[in-house]
């Protein structure tokens, strides 16, 4: 389980400790967003797709994954509680427009 | 509060019924992951600070980055899933990381 | 041969012509280049490495990821021209680092 | 002007001496681009519009930007070479795509 709006409080106060409040806009915490997606990118670019998935035995790559992971998802949380996104409800919300845009093929019959 | 667990849980099942597992190797799925958060960063990309900071009252774009975000944190739960990342434990190290990489000014004195 | 000059001539024309230039700072067209490249990613994203390979013979997708490359480059030399980069002498610049960086192994001595 | 076919001459002897021919796949390089893409994003992530106007002037930063412009450049123009897409012709393509997309408007009246 995440405690998300735990989670944006820390954010909150993290920020408000640095008066870094000015610099974080939707606007630049999206920028933000995008290099370090980028820098989790950077982690398989030249692996092939058997080594990506035997990355998990890696300590060193799975970890570094795990920074990645952890960057991308702070300042998803932070455009969130900024632009007021309630994120398991726009995550409910998504799953059934994937569902209508992605139709499940029919189960193979009981021969 | 995100029920990570049951989500990548979701997933895995939406995935399979699909036939797609061939297709979302780690690789691949970080690859759809930085896609989806440039399309987060082209929600902002012309507008301006203020801008940035006042889309949570128009509702029709509030609710692309809705859908967006919600693009972003699915593929992220489903690398983190197959690379057995443990995201709670990831954040709260990154946390810690980022505290050490930036400390806090020491707060004004007591006049 | 490419005529940089005369390609940021003509788009600055063009965004001129449709009262663009308050949009196109610098900040803002570096959103949009990653937004272009993040479509050009998108191509590939479902991809064998194989498949990538053979793109070049698929003519539909072939025209589409000319119109991507196209993209991203416009972007590039739009920065370019606004913040004063002489592309050609940047890259020759870029070779160099990149060979001190990157040596070449010795080739194999002959037999 | 840039020469291409110059460029992806020396970039492909470049990466024969270091054999790096098999990760240099369209995939790879596209992951390659969009990283190079997110560093160049990276520079003006927390900049105002108008320190990024102000970035020429900033003999550091402005070396720093030539050297991810020449990055992207060069991702692209391997990118191109193996996907066998002539630039200038493709951006020629797109600028007349560009103004059926975006007419402009018409322009003042005399009085």
């Amino acid at each position: 389980m995440l405690n998300i709006a735990d989670l944006q409080q820390r954010l909150r106060e993290f920020a408000a400790a640095r008066q870094w409040q000015p610099y974080q806009t939707p606007k630049n915490l999206a920028m933000a967003l995008v290099v370090e997606a980028a820098e989790l990118v950077e982690i398989f670019q030249w692996l092939t797709p058997e080594e990506s998935q035997a990355l998990r035995n890696q300590p060193q790559q799975h970890q570094h994954l795990g920074e990645e992971i952890a960057d991308v998802l702070l300042y998803l949380l932070q455009i969130a509680d900024q632009c007021q996104v309630d994120i398991p409800a726009a995550v409910e919300r998504k799953l059934v427009l994937n569902a209508q845009k992605h139709p499940a093929p029919p189960a193979d019959p009981a021969p």
